[in-house]
């Protein structure tokens, strides 16, 4: 099932829906009987019966919205906590990051020497209002120099999870959205640690919707692509990160409780800007899509205002 | 004025109160006419009159409680959004950080030919729940290597920040409070990015108070210090961070803003575990006490137990 968070056009109100592909239209969850009136509201509460009583009326009612009529928000608009990001979890990007930060994530990902890698490099991302596909990302001029593209799959938590044994991670995932971790390389690097470079407002592109897990096999092997203005720039399989969700979960869940809502970017792919030599980093105007297998399009176009009105 | 969170002892009910300290005493806001069941939504929402409203009922009203009759929680026990933490923003602190973790802060902080820092360290710390004083940390024992103390000031933004210029820093705090940023340094030097290391469950003791930022002058000159079981170990004065607040807001407000509530932890001075040679880390049953002149003391013992019940 997809499900997005959406508000009718000229209206204020946000609602939560199911996006029926069949029928190119939305069904809000209010007219299936489900009193929740946001995604983490439904996250924390919904329970089995109404699962069934959700696909049910989703199966019989046509959608009263067809997609002209709506505006597509990101389907968790404000994250109710920063999202758990991790970095360098493919192995080919593992390099190019080493060589454009002259850092070694020796103890962390794919050595030179091709060895295993031995723990994950986690960091976390401050949202404090996601981005919906189709709206600007800010600029920055005169702040960021180096802005760049990440496209990411992104597993939203179901249940607070706490000391999760190994094998037992697909248990606590809701489901699964598109994340353009966006990033000013010049900031991630110069302060060291990445926080603030991955922090600024409209850096975190989210959507077009949640694929609820039951959707796809598990481990996830899905295709992964970004665009900048039409030019393929990633392209890989989720199958190749280096830390899998069962892994990630287990590992964190051994001394953070992952609250029900909890957001975590699992790392991108090969092709982003800094990765190219000369550097690609995006320009006002630029057009970045990204693409999962089975959960859609995210796009969004770096704003060309120059006079910080948009920041 | 000192502002707490609080319970009555036997009750579930939190409420925010002010501390009375000439009546050894406790008086909810609520008595004084405020609205507010908690400390988010009281910084959120508290206007001037409310303010003088608030200052002339505490000086004439008795308070009800009695410490004893109450449990401090944290003050702000559950914070809206991760917290932005400073790195090596005490000059000593940065050489026996380094010399801990075998990195250069080089472009950070300072450098080991003295010259100057060049740009501030950020990292977050997410908090499920943050630790009262008096509450038990968790040893994580198993998981666990180098437990470690870092006495900080922490402030808390009152209204939201966004380009705030430089100079302006101050009309943007609410208050200021004591943080003992625990630390897993096997956990935060492994993983690359500090912030697994920094966020596991208990590991953000805060309090025990509020106090309200017209009570101090401008930029605050506080002692703070830490004692483990009762000896010396952190002895220094806020006036020697490397970037100040004024500095922090000004610069992050560029790019993220910083949402009323918000709680910016300012770094930790010199005589952290890790800087002793060998290193003197936490032990189950060790008692840390964190002061800042001023403010009070923040007091946490080290879980004893080892099964991981309190985990």
């Amino acid at each position: 099932m997809k499900l997005v968070t959406f508000r009718e056009k000229g209206k204020q109100e946000q609602m939560v829906g199911i996006m029926k592909e069949d029928a190119h239209g939305i069904l809000p969850i209010k007219k299936c009987g489900l009193p929740y009136s946001s995604m983490q509201e439904l996250i924390e509460n919904i329970n089995p019966t109404e699962w069934e009583q959700l696909k049910r009326e989703a199966a019989k009612q046509e959608p009263p919205y067809q997609m002209e009529d709506i505006v597509l928000l990101a389907p968790i608009p404000k994250p109710a906590q920063d999202i758990i990001c991790l970095g360098v979890n493919y192995r080919a990007h593992a390099k190019e990051a080493e060589e454009f930060m002259h850092m070694e994530f020796d103890q962390a990902a794919e050595k030179s020497d091709n060895s295993q890698a031995i723990y994950p490099v986690y960091f976390s991302k401050r949202v404090n209002a996601a981005t919906a596909a189709g709206q600007e990302i800010p600029n920055y001029s005169g702040l960021v120099d180096g802005l760049d593209y990440e496209v990411e799959l992104a597993a939203i938590i179901g249940k607070d999870a706490k000391n999760v044994p190994k094998g037992s991670g697909k248990d606590y995932i809701f489901g699964y959205t598109i994340m353009n971790d966006m990033s000013a390389r010049n900031l991630q690097t110069r302060h060291t640690q990445w926080y603030f470079g991955k922090s600024l407002d409209g850096f975190t592109p989210m959507g077009p919707c949640i694929v609820t897990a039951d959707e796809f096999s598990w481990p996830v092997r899905l295709k992964i692509e970004s665009y900048v203005n039409g030019e393929l720039r990633q392209s890989s399989n989720t199958d190749h990160m280096i830390f899998d969700l069962d892994y990630v979960i287990s590992d964190l869940s051994r001394g953070m409780t992952l609250k029900a809502g909890t957001i975590i970017a699992m790392g991108t792919p090969e092709g982003v800007g800094m990765g190219f030599q000369p550097p690609r980093f995006l320009h006002p105007g630029d057009v970045i899509t990204c693409e999962i297998e089975g959960i859609g399009t995210l796009e969004n176009r770096v704003s060309a205002r120059q006079d910080g009105e948009n920041q």
